[in-house]
């Protein structure tokens, strides 16, 4: 077998993220040794169980300790603490990268507690499902999916590309650019998307005149497909609400300026207007299908899924962990 | 074989509802002689080259001359002038019904038209892609899926109840209501998600600052859930909007009431309230899987199509039709 990219890795956070990177470095054989951190006993005990790693502590100092690269897959609120607390132990010339949902915000956390000689490379797998925890991750995850990397000043160009070639093995595309612009870009694809699924499944919720049952009941008339994104970590969506403010507020403005356009000419009946409107969104579904970015099948594939015209294989990578 | 549920069906349009009760009207055997009227010369062809029914023509007078049962599927804003058109050649005794996503309106367009002896039954399927067409139907559209009846006074009990036999052969499940109950919980578990989908696509569409390429590309963080509803049929909903306008116009104020209060819980930092809301919606997907309205698999089961865990496989009704 040929050497592994990194001798040691260190995992610090174990959810769905961490989860899925552990079992996809297991599979390509990524690193000669997995080290898995994460401050609840529960969760370290089910990632153990799951045979996820090759070392398991609560320790996050000692994970890290001579790792050539160390990955914090946490709630961005949490990004600072855990910084302060691993820096000390920080390997010379290890590669220290996150995967957090806003960068400004990280970097400010992260930056200043970072060693001379670590190279810190701020990144943000745009991969998950609605599911968190150990349990949840799969090899698969970051297949075809985008890794945004938002360097700093001066970062070493070999470490990126060394975090690059990581990233490749794990199935994802690589891209790059300045934080306070992959905030903006978040804020549009996966933040705002967010907020208005928790948003419209809380008023839902909340009605008088229907009955819960029947939300539940009648869901799949289009209401079922908000509830996925507002099934989410809701830690981990506060913490980006908390830490992506500015480019929230900006999107949400601009949401309910339309929204409020939108509204008037249903009261007013124009039905020329709605019918445009409702026209020109159809082409952006077709280039999302073009960009691979989600399959082309009806309903998602759910209901080829339902009625068993597509049937469940044993993955080829499920016999490896 | 066993006599056939009816003698003589006319499907009064024949795009995605329409062509799919065609093909499980076929697949069950629930009527002797099917006949299909569009307006459209283009669709009818293509209606013929599928199969979908015995007898084709643009004069829907033609297709419902004799017949037991007459389904109406255009869009609702089409019902009252399809209403008058056949009226004239409905036979003593049929049933008449519809399947439009607004109840009150279409009762209003229809009920007027209807002769004596004829048993009009207002009903809606609650099923649904977003594709259109003649091409987009399936025989298993309606499987388990809700359909409506919202009976006018004095409805013959027997005709309400060989109409509720027949869409129990195409799978689904029936409730009844009034009109006014109806339009107001599909303003919330229908008309709403699908406004509120159009809207966000038309708002990423319109940025200056994140390019179209950038929102495509990205898409699978969360705004790709959004697109689906939003590439749905624009006249349908062009016509929902305007046929639905007041349980549409109270929802939409109440959604924008509630994302104000969510804004503010933002721009105010209040972390406990954003955990607060969004762990409530999270018990809302649970239970829409145990009542069977979703697919028990992370991301609507489409990474495990993507990436091969689920392998399409011959229906066993495809050889039907």
């Amino acid at each position: 077998m040929s050497k592994p990219l990194f001798e040691k890795i260190a995992l610090v956070g174990i959810g769905l993220i961490g989860s899925s990177l552990a079992r996809v470095i297991c599979r390509e054989g990524l690193a000669g040794h997995v080290a898995i951190a994460t401050r609840s006993a529960e969760t370290l005990k089910r990632a153990e169980e799951l045979k996820l790693g090759d070392g398991y502590t609560i320790d996050a100092k000692e994970a890290v300790r001579g790792a050539d690269l160390v990955i914090v897959s946490v709630p961005v609120g949490a990004s600072g603490a855990v910084a302060q607390e691993i820096a000390p132990a920080l390997k010379k010339g290890a590669i220290l990268t996150d995967v957090g949902s806003t960068k400004a915000f990280v970097i400010a956390q992260i930056k200043p507690q970072v060693p001379e000689g670590v190279h810190f490379i701020p990144g943000h797998p745009l991969a998950g499902t609605e599911e968190s925890g150990p349990d949840a991750g799969f090899p698969e995850l970051f297949e075809n999916r985008w890794c945004i990397f938002t360097p700093l000043e001066g970062t070493d160009p070999a470490a990126l590309e060394k975090l690059s070639a990581f990233w490749r093995s794990c199935g994802a595309n690589i891209d790059t650019m300045d934080p306070e612009h992959h905030d903006m870009v978040l804020a549009i694809v996966s933040h705002l998307p967010h907020i208005i699924a928790y948003n419209i499944v809380g008023t839902a919720d909340d009605l008088e005149a229907v009955t819960k049952t029947e939300v539940i009941k009648y869901s799949a008339s289009g209401f079922r497909d908000f509830t996925r994104l507002a099934a989410s970590d809701p830690t981990m969506w506060r913490d980006v609400c908390l830490h992506n403010k500015a480019a929230i507020l900006e999107m949400l403005t601009r949401f309910s300026e339309d929204l409020a356009s939108l509204q008037r000419a249903i009261r007013w009946g124009d039905g020329d207007k709605l019918f445009d409107m409702f026209t020109r969104t159809r082409a952006v579904r077709r280039s999302i299908i073009e960009a691979g970015q989600d399959i082309d099948v009806p309903d998602f594939g759910r209901e080829a899924v339902a009625h068993r015209r597509l049937r469940a294989v044993p993955s080829p990578a499920a016999a490896l962990y």
